[in-house]
């Protein structure tokens, strides 16, 4: 039997496309090697989110008293949050699974990996099974970067230094824990566990956290947290990891602080080594798979979608990604656009991003407008904030008042940025979108409250 | 000095009114008898959603045991909840009138009257002053029906019978509370006060709770407020107010029963007297001011925006309205669209809403295609509402595939529904809204869920 698809991974990208592919009636096979959803599912994004929002009932009971709720005894249970983690991650395995079955998708546990072109299709070897396919959609994901730093592979080995993998399944909060890298991951593991009563101190090699958010927010990001007790050392590179200590030099000064763990959070790179991509071509630059506007790869019936083509790494983009490749698999032209990719950090407060910064705006040269509001002009976010400092800051190209780029700081923004990103993509100028009717009163109507400004 | 500008009334449509004048550099003058930022502001969503927040964390701490945080001596403070509704009354009061006087809007206290047109003017009279102006934006807004019920008046004189006016200022919660009128606003009240401690009552006329929404949806939202307590007497018409109990009769059964306060919630009528609407000749109908689509009365220069046109009553719509009439004022052709204006019942689970439902499709002869699905399918939702039973429901126009409703029930609805709209209102298809790219994990995801349903 020679299959229509043969899926490599079964993370967003992979069980994503599979079940598409399925649908539209191609005989399809998920290769995945250890679990169906991938980092996203089993180590990343829905973990985070389980414990950030047991972290954030937590947080609005300390701070009950503001809004008329008085709460004495109460306290924060590490333990039953992972049992619910874990529970919450279950159930929504299964519902991957039986999606995969409801669109006849055939799934086998192990490492696939592509033989060399065979007339006019591939094969795929897992473990000692052969599997013929007319096309590959390569998936594998990512996995965490390990620099070489002295006492790195030491400290992974003993349990001490653990990557997002590890910390989902601590079993108990450390008194301290040392943060490497204040990124999303990072930042919202930082949010947690300060939560949940680690002394956290995070370490950054950049002079400012949430690397490409616009910057004033991430300056008040720095400011909330640095308020609730986390420290930071921003401009600051690891020189060493030791037995419970991390030795970091700042503007060439050296220092150490201890910490019962350490969490590495300093990016992640493509999985795509062992897949047998030299061995039949495929074209790879900076570690990643090189691939079209239609993510196709550079060999006919070979497509590659989510982080292991390097080129937007979030879970969202790798959905997209995957429906782009089936599409085209199918016979359609679909392409692939970046422009109004949302990012969100699921720290409270929540941080939701889409389209051009001034940064990146100034950086590409483009001539744009910015108006930029503080939260508390929603009349929602004032009534549910009590002393919130959030703004709202967008992106206008000045020459065709497109709305390009959208910046909020402020719960719960991470809901509404993906109507900026619509806005964005529907390339909606200043006078179109005064014409939308926000409900009152939310948070979202802030983006409108700014688009007045201008 | 004549006026390019008068506007009755400083609620939504007239104060965002008299603020875009303003800033168009409109000579204008804001007439407001009571309070700037109306009925909204001060008696109406603003101190509602004030309180619900207060609520949800109360809510939130009873049921926090499910997320790994356990709070054992806790209680609710409602008058700390209304000293803190009252500062947030006041910040953003403060706020309308800065913006008001930023854009010179003057602004008088009193009540405005029309008179008998006078050359190419409008004459204003307020107390004993006159004031004349090139037009009129009538924004006088509505007022609570009071039905012809034997022993209302004497209730509302008592102080036992209260309106959104006196609710809000309720100095403790009553151990019983019967709310008559199931729609949103007394939903909203029923969910605070249940979650304050009162037991709740509430009588419906209809077979139904939450007017106009999707029958599968409210019929959701009863069972979880039945789940808390809340009684619900459907069908159910009120024959009599006693000292403090009410008779209703069900099924041609009268019964009676008693509560510590009576809320009458059954809906609002635009105000138009005294303000010399017949004097002028202006067109009412049904005890509303007609308007065309530029918000435009029959008479030259008078415009009437918000609940007094009777179009929509949401304070939203009011402020679009209002943008209507300044852009028409300044010789756009800006024009009113219903299509796409949300609504939000702000309980907890939120309800919200936009465009055609199945009831409302069918009722019109639509050719349409419904798409069902769980809340549970969103990661997110599934973190953050242990036990949850949320939906979405969304309905495409089959010739056209476009999207024409989308119903949520589940929080944060709230903040989803204004993209929804956005997408009704910029007629987006099936095939268009499959490439949004929607951030993961959020509750916004179900739209795109059940889109592909299809």
């Amino acid at each position: 039997m020679v299959y229509d698809l043969i899926v490599l991974g079964g993370g967003p990208a992979g069980y994503l496309g599979a079940a598409r592919a399925g649908r539209e009636g191609l005989q399809t096979l998920l290769v995945e090697k250890k679990y169906i959803g991938g980092v996203c599912l089993n180590e990343g994004c829905i973990p985070s989110k389980t414990l950030l929002y047991s972290a954030k009932i937590y947080d609005s009971i300390r701070l009950a008293e503001k809004y008329g709720v008085s709460a004495r005894d109460f306290s924060f249970n590490h333990q039953v949050v992972l049992e619910r983690k874990n529970k919450v991650v279950k159930t929504l395995t299964a519902g991957v699974r039986s999606q995969l079955q409801k669109n006849n998708v055939a799934i086998i546990e192990g490492f696939g990996e592509i033989a060399p072109n065979n007339a006019a299709n591939y094969q795929i070897k897992v473990a000692n099974d052969f599997f013929q396919t007319k096309r590959v959609l390569i998936a594998t994901g990512s996995a965490p970067i390990f620099p070489e730093i002295p006492g790195l592979s030491d400290g992974i080995a003993k349990g001490h230094i653990l990557t997002n993998r590890e910390i989902f399944d601590l079993q108990t909060v450390p008194p301290s824990l040392i943060i490497i890298g204040g990124g999303a991951v990072g930042l919202e593991m930082a949010s947690y566990f300060n939560s949940a009563g680690s002394n956290v101190t995070v370490i950054e090699m950049l002079d400012h956290i949430a690397g490409n958010t616009d910057r004033e927010i991430s300056a008040i990001l720095l400011k909330n947290y640095q308020k609730r007790g986390v420290d930071f050392k921003l401009n600051s590179r690891i020189i060493e990891f030791g037995q419970d200590s991390v030795v970091y030099e700042t503007d060439g000064q050296k220092n150490r602080i201890s910490g019962d763990k350490i969490l590495l959070s300093i990016g992640r790179r493509p999985v795509i080594d062992g897949i047998g991509l030299e061995k039949i071509g495929i074209r790879l630059e900076q570690g990643r798979i090189v691939v079209d506007q239609n993510c196709r790869t550079n060999l006919p019936g070979i497509y590659a979608a989510g982080d292991v083509n390097g080129l937007s790494m979030l879970a969202h983009s790798a959905y997209r990604e995957a429906e782009v490749c089936i599409n085209n698999i199918m016979g359609g032209n679909d392409i692939m656009r970046y422009d109004a990719i949302p990012s969100i950090i699921y720290t409270n407060p929540e941080v939701a991003s889409v389209g051009e910064t001034e940064e990146s705006a100034r950086q590409k040269g483009l001539d744009f407008e910015t108006a930029k509001i503080s939260m508390r002009f929603s009349g929602r976010y004032l009534a549910e904030n009590e002393g919130g400092d959030g703004i709202c800051k967008i992106i206008v190209d000045k020459q065709s008042r497109r709305l390009i780029g959208t910046h909020l700081i402020g719960n719960n923004s991470s809901e509404v940025i993906y109507g900026a990103g619509m806005m964005i993509e529907n390339e909606m100028k200043v006078n179109e979108i005064k014409k939308i009717v926000f409900p009152h009163p939310t948070v979202a109507e802030i983006i409108r409250e700014a688009i007045f400004e201008l």
